[in-house]
Formats: structure tokens, C-alpha cells, sequence
């Protein structure tokens, strides 16, 4: 048959197809889609589900004039395809090619930059706003958003707002029952029974004022195009709950949804993994140093507890949720309410590691400070994907941890630099500490085959004095550290150079810090977040507060959003990378 | 009649008395609140709405070994005065007083700090699965929420992850419409509903897997206590509906709730308010300067359009509201719907200024970076009670704003120092600018009595040089120079002094630094904020990179939780009060 996707580049072509011609196309965007996943990596499973939702939604609303946000943005790959970014797709994620998420720089029809889940109600409802406002009340307006995003604190204030407006706004809730691991709550117990047929007669959505629809089948063109042309015609607030399969067409991902959220490498006929486990003697991933290690004390802590917000899988918390089930919580996405529900738990006596990623702390900022710090309350937070993340990009990197979290009176910060470090600190926070703690590490491996050492208790605010020098001192912050200790071993002038691994960005070593600057000409931090108010920054204070002069040459991030890579491309970008780092000491060495 | 609250200290002596007193402790309390209240100021309409509510819990329910949480707190006097506080409650937020809301060092009867809204369902839901670990099966664990609170995405975050655990947990939803200002959204309209018998069959909180009951009388303490009661005895999650007056009891109060929910000094009998409108020749608060220059810029400016998350009044966004509501917001308590609310808006084309406080923004932190600065889009945030906010106390004072902005890329930050200051970056702001601002300014009156001057653009990134000195420079951020101005002004050796109104913590003015650095032998700079990672840090880190060495003498707020008291008594305890910078520059001077 011949192809039709050939013959589109952008939504307009696709509007001159009949009908009868959609599913053709389906098949042949989903082929698209594996394809290229299947040799360049990236989100496969939510993109395939919308498939067929995609052709509809751009067949029956005038896109890019009509404004489509897509939630989380895992699904917008078709989307991208279909909008003039076919023959550029192979460079999805990769350095200088297209991000991974709809991204307002890239293309018109992408309304709304999205990364983090449950933002596409409110700045639907924005846009639709300003439409009023401006009188264009002929523009649509539509946000996608899955069963698991609209569960976030976040999306409910914006429906709640949604619903008393007389805005023309459509949000379709694309229920999958997934979200990268499975949904949870009650809500997802309520739309279960909605489309069993089990739930009451009054919808919850209707009880907020929304249109309701649905649940119709979310790969039935025929009927998903019916539905959304009646729904262009219904003014005010409507919602649209659409049953999706994620992964839908490639039988494994359907299968294992939750390791095909983003696959890597597979093969593009079987679905077969090509990725091979870990070597025997490779190093983990730091991910699951923290799981296994956590197992490992909480086997012996009862009041050990792990709370996730919707990413067991990503942060190996899935460990100690299938060994201790009724001890270990994935509660949605709800970084909110994972952070108080810790600070919760830790007022009555638990010992609560609360695992998130860095970027998406940023949720529940004001509840680190406001019920967890101020009320002294021993929480752990193990933030994980610290750092420059890679290919996710600029929406992901958690790079400003350091800076935010630094304020914070009470909270100590901490970063391992290899997997004892982080073992250590783990061991040493649940012995119980008299306040919180951030312990904060990158995504992927670290640099030990042999990780399972015995536990040692740290003390806080103290660092290690990796090796001895006399001219430059390196003062570097967690993982990063190794990258130094393996340069200065194998520089010429090495021996000039020592080497201290921090560890504690607060309590600051503050005793080292004294014996560094009264032996050393010049001073280098490095880290893996923003120079401002960062690491550095924080070395820089004590030593003016202390009336020392010496330069500090503070490396790491500038005061920019860094786009997507492999980490290793955008560490050379930021010239934190070995060899920058080895010129810049080269550099210092001679002045 | 004899009293019956004179003998009461703690709950115990409560759970003494029959039924048929409960009505007159009720009158007694209240009249408690309002005397104190009257003279001594604090937040009188929410204490007084469950004074009923107070009571019956303490009566039914075994505190402090029940758990009970009063969220945001505003409501917790009564709860005070019958938890061992009635002797001291007079010192009600005054410096080294009670604080006005629960804290957990203050009582244990005050089982989790409140202040910020919406928190209480996350913490109880922790100490309730505590409970559960420990197999303590008996404790019973309460939160009482308002309606406004409970619209919050916090809230349904918890309400999602309680609703599917069988945890004994009651939520007492307080229903009066009404936060600090009116409720707002469609959960409001659907509680409306429900209290009219309009709302269809099935309850909202029933599709999230509650017990639910109500609505019932909040006033009526038989019918209360005998629910409660009956409560008790049901297991899982449970919510009961109770509708109040906030006010209740004060005539005035119930009929102005938006001026009596803190209405400063009052006749106790009357309710007549004592303050006195502010003199013609007496300065202004800057957030009515805000709120009226809004109004001003609007007029002209049709793409302009104002946000708050619940802050009408205290924000002085009514103005905008009652003059173009259709082009004002107040979204409810929902702050990180505000922000990426707006950031849709500015997507389209429209100039929304985001009105929010300082302290409240923390709430809506990764919508800052990832909705509004990552795209770069112009939206206007106006960070009310920036700095030391007083009477509130640690829960309230807006004192990380600089830090954990100045890591974000893109967006300005901005501290006027006067009303001319505030009213020229408002309107250069408008004027279109091609990146986010954020400016700070803080609670209370400036320092200009004629303040309706002609507007003028201001230069990003450039500071004013007030006056030149030879020795040292001071740079101050925002309202605290006035201090400096005055006290250079009348200083013997003032003449010594260079003062520099910095007013762009970002972009910093970099021309002027590189002059005062060359002139100046000592630096000083000052701001109402966190010293870690704030405005003096961004200065040291220029000079640092720069290649300055003089030593900078950072002024500003250690790294602790402030506590409540006056501004003036706080500035003084962080030594940012005109006695303390005045023994700094004399012993710099003697340097």
C-alpha cells in the first residue's frame, strides 16, 4: 500500500485525507514511531497510546491556530511527527536536535512547553483567557493530560478554576491507568469504576461544573472524531475521558508498560530488549545503591518508612516497596503531599526517606521549608537525578537544588561522592538525626564494582581530605569528585594539587576549610548545579566572612538553561568535563 | 453565673463539665477571644467561627494523645486557650509571646505547626500510618480544614492518597465560603450546592472513597458532639461536613469577614475598629501603591491583566477587581495554578503582574522555573511581604525569595526602595519586557507622602547612586536604605559614606560595582533577607570573579528561623535596625 505519511508534513496534508484513510495512517505513524525509538532511544509507550488520538485531535481542530497542549509531554511524539518535524525526528533528544517535549522555541504548534506533569490545564485555561479577552473567540483550546497527571495537586486548582469560568476549554483525560508506573489513589479507583460502570450516578468531573464525556475508546477513529467535531460545538468547560492502552501495537510495551515508558534500545520487529544487564563487575547505578541499601537498613530499623511521588521504578524504591509493602508508599504524583506526609510521619517518630528527584523537589519547595525545616523534623530526602540529567533536557537537570535548598535553616545537604558515601550518610541519617537532610546524587552509575561495604557513621559537617597538595586546592561536591582524583593522578604537575571531597555543602567543613585556605595559593570548587548561590558560593561566603582573600575559581554551572545531550556533552558544555577541568588547572598552575 | 472557662486549663478540666454547660463555655470563650483580641490584635473571624467546633473536639476526643491538626491555623485561639495557654495568650504574638498559630515546641497539644494553608490532611494522614506501624490503633487522628483551604492542589493531593488507604483519619471540612477573602472555584459552587440539597446524588467525597456526612449545624454543639461521637466508632477515611459563620458571635464580624479576619484593635462591645484611616500627609502601604498603579497602567494598557492566589484584600489587587473584573483574578488558594495560569496568558500576548506573597511563592517554585523562566515568557510577579513580615512570624516572613530566584535563568529581580521605585518598575515592566521580573517589596507603609508621581522607564540592571562617599560603600537592597539614607544623613562622619540604592539583585549593575569597587577600601551591603546565597552574596561572587579582594561585610538574616514580634524588633535582633548599622559603619570607619 502506499504510504501516507510520506505525503504529510504538516496537519494541513493530513486534513486533506478521508476518513476511511485514518487507520492507514495510524499504523503507518506508529511504525514511524518505533523505528526510530527503537535505534535512538526515548519515551515509547505514552506515544504510542495516543496514536490515533493524535490524528484526530490535529484531522479535527485547525492546529497551530487552535492551541493543543499535551500534559508531561512523554506523548507528544506523534504530534511532533505529524507537525512539521518528521525527517528531523531521529535527532529527538540528542545535542542540537529536537527536545524530547513540546517545546515553544521548536515549533508553533507545540502552545506550551511541558516537562513536568499536570501544567497543561492551567496554561490552557491562560490562553483561553486571553482569547476572551482579546475577543478571538473562534480559537480552540485543548490540553491532554493522563490519569496520573491529573491527579496532582496542581491540575485539580486549575480545573477548579477551570470550572467556574465559562472558558472554552476541552481537557481530555487520556486514562491509561499508568502513569511511568502505574496510577494510584482514589481517584484512579473512581475512574475504574466509571468505566466498569460501578461508580454512582454523579461524576465527579460534573460535580465541578465540566461537560463530561465519555469514557470512549481512545483508538476508535472513528468515534474519537465524532466526538471531538460534537465537542468543538459545546461551549464552556468540557472534559473528554478517552481509554487508552499505553504502548498500544508493539505487545511488549503493552505488556511491560512500565519498562517501555522509555525502553532504550530495542528491537524494532519483537520489541526485544538489546540493552544487556549491568557486568558483574560494572558499577550500579546510584539508583540502586539507594534502593538496595535502604532494604538493607530498614530490615533492620523498623521505623524505616519510603515515601515516592510516582517514581518507584526510576528511583528503585521498588525495591522496598515489593519486600515491605505496607512500608513503603507510592503516593502519585503529589510531591506536595509526600514531602508534609513524611514531615508527618517523622513528628510521630517514623524515619521517613523521601525520595524524589531534584527537579521535581522543586514542587514541594515550600514544604521543605515551611513543614519539614522549620519544624526541625529529621526528615531524609535522597534527591535523586541530581545534576546535568542528558537527554531529557533543560525541564529535568537538577541544577538548582544546591541554591534553593541552601537557605534553608536547619537542613543539612550532603553529596556522596562514590556509593559508600552515599551507603554512609543513609546509614548515618537513620541512626537518627536531631534535623533534616538532603542527600543529593546524579542519575546513572557510580564507580565501584564492590559497593555492599560495611556500614561507617559519618559526622556531620565534616569533609575528606582525598589528597595532599601545596599550590591548588580542589574542593569538589560529590560524583564529580572522581573525575578529579583520576586527572590529578595522571597530571604532570599533579602533586601540586590536593584534594578534598566536601561532602556536606551545610554544616560546611568549616575546620578544613580553615586548614585549606591558610595552605593554598588558589581555591577551585566544583560542582554539578548553578554557580549562583551554589557550592561554591557557599565557600566563597565563609572565606570572606573568615578574611580570606585568595581567588576563588568557582566551576560549574552558568545562569542559563542547559538543553539536552548525553551528560558527558553537556558537562564539556559547561566545562566541567575532565578535560576542561585538567585546562583549567593548567591554567592556574601557571599564573 | 459562674464561670466555667476560669476553671479550665487543660481538655481534661473540660471533659469534667455536662453537656448542658457547653453552650455557656462556648459564650465564655468567645467573649475571651474578642477581649484579648480587641487590645492586644490578631486574627479574631476564624477563632471565632469555631469556638463550637473547639470545643466539642477536645470534648469527645482524648487530645494530646488523639491527634489534631487545625490547618492554616488561623483558627487555633480557642484551641489555645483550652490546651494551657489561657494565662498567656495576651502575649499572642508579641515577641517572645505565643505564636499566633499552633506549633508543635509551643504544646502538645498542638500536634503539627501550621500557618501556611492546606497541610494538614498530608501530616495527619503521616501520623495516622504511624499509628498503624506502631499498631497504636487507638489514636484517633483529626484535621479540621477550611473551605477555602481545601480547594488548595495540596489538599486533594492528600485527599487522593487517604481516600485509598483504610487510615483513621477524620477531616472536618469547615465550611464558612470564606478564606481570608471570599471562596472562589467550582468545588465552592458544588459545596454551595450541597448545602442548598441542589447537588446531584452522588457526594465528591464519596468518589474519592470518603465516609462522608453533613452537612451539620458548626454551631450547634449537641449535634456536633453527638456526630463526633458517632465517628469516632467509623473506621477508614472519613469526612465530615460542618457549616459555620466565621465571625460568629460579634455582630460586625459576621457581617464584614473580609476586615474582621484580622482587624487590628476594636471596641469589644461594639466591634467598631479603633484604627484610624491613615493621615492625608502619611505615607501609603506599597501594596495599595501596587494596587492603585495597576489600576493606573491598566487603563492604558489593555493587554494587561492581575492574578492572585486568594489575596484580593491583603494584596490590594481589589482595586483592579472591582474597577475590570474582567480582567482580574483571584484564583483561590491555589498558587501554582496562578503562575502557570499566567504564564499561559503571557504566552498569548497579555501582561499578566502576578501578584503574590513572598513567603507563598515557595508554593509555586517549579512553576517559576519551568512554566515562566525556562520560556522565557514576561510575566510580572509582584512578591509581596518580602522580608521580615513581623506578627506572623516564621511561618509568614518572606526572607529566601532572593536566594532561591537568583538561581533561576532569565528572570530579573527587582526591591524598590520607595513608592516612585515600586510605580517605575511597574511601568517599565509593562512596557514589555523579554523576560520575567520578579519584584519584592514589603508589608507596610513607604516612605513618600505624595507618591503619584510621573511615570519613568527604568534601564534593567542599573543601581542609583544616592550619595558618594571615600571609604565605604554601602549598597542596600530595597526599603532598608531608607535607613541608610537617614543615618548617613545625620552620622558625624557620614561625609565618609557612599550609599548605592542597588534595586536589581538581577541583573546586577555591573558598570556601577566595578566604580564603587575601585573607590570604596570596605563594602557593605544590606538586605531584609536570607545573608545565604542572597543579594550580598551575588555581590561577593562578583568581586570574586572580578578580581576584587576588599573584605564585604554582609548585613542581613542569619541562618535561623526568625520568630514573631514587631518588624522593629526583629530588624533589631538581626541587627538590620538603624542602632546596629549605625555601630557597624562607626567600628568599619575605625577600621
Amino acid at each position: 500500500m502506499k504510504s501516507l505519511l510520506d505525503h504529510i508534513t504538516y496537519p494541513d496534508d493530513l486534513r486533506q485525507l478521508v476518513l476511511e484513510q485514518l487507520p492507514q495512517l495510524a499504523k503507518e505513524l506508529r511504525e514511524f514511531i518505533i523505528d526510530i525509538v527503537a535505534t535512538k532511544e526515548g519515551h515509547l509507550g505514552a506515544s504510542l497510546g495516543v496514536v490515533e488520538l493524535t490524528i484526530a485531535l490535529h484531522y479535527v481542530f485547525n492546529t497551530p491556530h487552535d492551541k493543543l497542549i499535551w500534559d508531561v509531554g512523554h506523548q507528544a511524539y506523534g504530534h511532533k511527527i505529524l507537525t512539521g518535524r518528521k525527517e528531523i525526528f531521529e535527532t529527538n533528544r540528542q545535542l542540537g536536535g529536537i527536545s524530547g517535549f513540546p517545546k515553544r522555541s521548536e515549533s508553533e504548534y507545540d502552545a506550551f512547553g511541558t516537562g513536568h506533569s499536570s501544567t497543561s490545564i492551567s496554561a490552557i485555561l491562560g490562553m483561553a483567557m486571553a482569547s476572551q479577552l482579546k475577543k478571538n473567540d473562534h480559537i480552540q483550546h485543548i490540553a491532554v493530560i493522563g490519569d496520573a497527571s491529573i491527579a496532582s495537586g496542581m491540575a485539580f486548582e486549575a480545573l477548579n478554576h477551570l470550572g467556574s469560568t465559562n472558558s472554552n476549554v476541552l481537557v481530555i483525560l487520556n486514562d491509561n491507568a499508568i502513569g511511568i508506573d502505574p496510577s494510584v489513589g482514589a481517584l484512579k479507583k473512581y475512574l475504574t469504576n466509571v468505566k466498569k460502570g460501578t461508580a454512582k450516578d454523579e461524576n465527579i468531573f460534573e460535580c465541578l461544573n465540566f461537560h463530561y464525556t465519555g469514557p470512549i475508546d481512545g483508538h476508535d477513529l472513528e468515534a474519537l472524531i465524532s466526538e471531538l467535531k460534537h465537542l468543538k460545538l459545546v461551549a464552556g468547560p468540557k472534559l473528554l475521558h478517552v481509554i487508552t492502552t499505553k504502548g498500544k501495537g508493539l505487545k511488549k510495551a503493552e505488556e511491560n508498560q512500565v519498562t517501555y515508558h522509555a525502553p532504550g534500545k530495542f528491537d524494532k520487529h519483537t520489541g526485544e530488549l538489546l540493552k544487556k544487564s549491568p557486568a558483574v563487575n560494572e558499577p550500579q547505578k546510584y539508583q540502586d545503591i539507594f534502593g538496595h541499601t535502604l532494604v538493607e537498613l530498614a530490615d533492620k530499623n523498623e521505623a524505616i518508612v519510603g515515601i515516592t511521588p510516582a517514581m518507584p521504578t526510576g528511583s528503585s524504591l521498588k525495591y522496598m516497596m515489593q519486600k515491605m509493602p505496607h512500608r513503603a508508599f507510592d503516593v502519585g504524583i503529589a510531591e506536595q503531599h509526600a514531602v508534609t506526609l513524611a514531615a508527618g510521619m517523622a513528628a510521630e517518630g517514623l524515619i521517613p526517606f523521601c525520595t524524589i528527584y531534584s527537579t521535581f523537589l522543586q514542587r514541594a519547595y515550600d514544604q521543605v521549608i515551611h513543614d519539614v525545616a522549620l519544624q526541625n523534623l529529621p526528615v531524609i530526602f535522597c534527591l535523586d537525578r541530581a545534576g546535568l540529567v542528558g537527554q531529557d533536557g533543560a525541564t529535568h537537570h537538577g541544577v538548582y537544588d544546591i541554591a534553593y535548598l541552601r537557605c534553608i535553616p536547619n537542613l543539612c545537604i550532603f553529596a556522596p561522592m562514590n556509593e559508600t558515601e552515599l551507603r554512609n550518610i543513609m546509614y548515618t541519617a537513620q541512626m537518627g538525626l536531631s534535623r533534616p537532610i538532603a542527600i543529593r546524587y546524579p542519575r546513572g552509575q557510580g564507580v565501584q564494582t564492590n559497593w555492599q561495604t560495611p556500614f561507617e557513621a559519618l559526622e556531620l559537617g565534616t569533609a575528606r581530605q582525598l589528597k595532599k597538595g601545596f599550590t591548588i586546592a580542589v574542593l569538589t561536591l560529590g560524583h564529580i569528585g572522581n573525575v578529579v582524583t583520576e586527572l590529578i593522578d595522571r597530571m604532570a604537575e599533579g602533586e601540586k594539587i590536593g584534594h578534598y571531597d566536601m561532602r556536606f555543602v551545610k554544616p560546611l567543613d568549616q575546620k578544613m576549610l580553615a586548614e585549606i585556605f591558610k595552605q593554598y595559593r588558589t581555591i577551585v570548587t566544583i560542582e554539578d548545579g548553578s554557580k549562583m548561590g551554589g557550592f561554591g558560593s557557599a565557600v566563597l561566603e565563609w572565606a570572606n566572612e573568615h578574611g580570606h582573600t585568595q581567588k576563588i575559581s568557582i566551576l560549574g554551572l552558568d545562569d542559563v538553561f542547559i538543553e539536552h545531550g548525553t551528560v558527558e556533552q553537556l558537562h564539556q558544555q559547561a566545562k566541567i568535563d575532565t578535560l576542561s577541568i585538567e585546562k583549567h588547572l593548567k591554567m592556574l598552575l601557571n599564573e
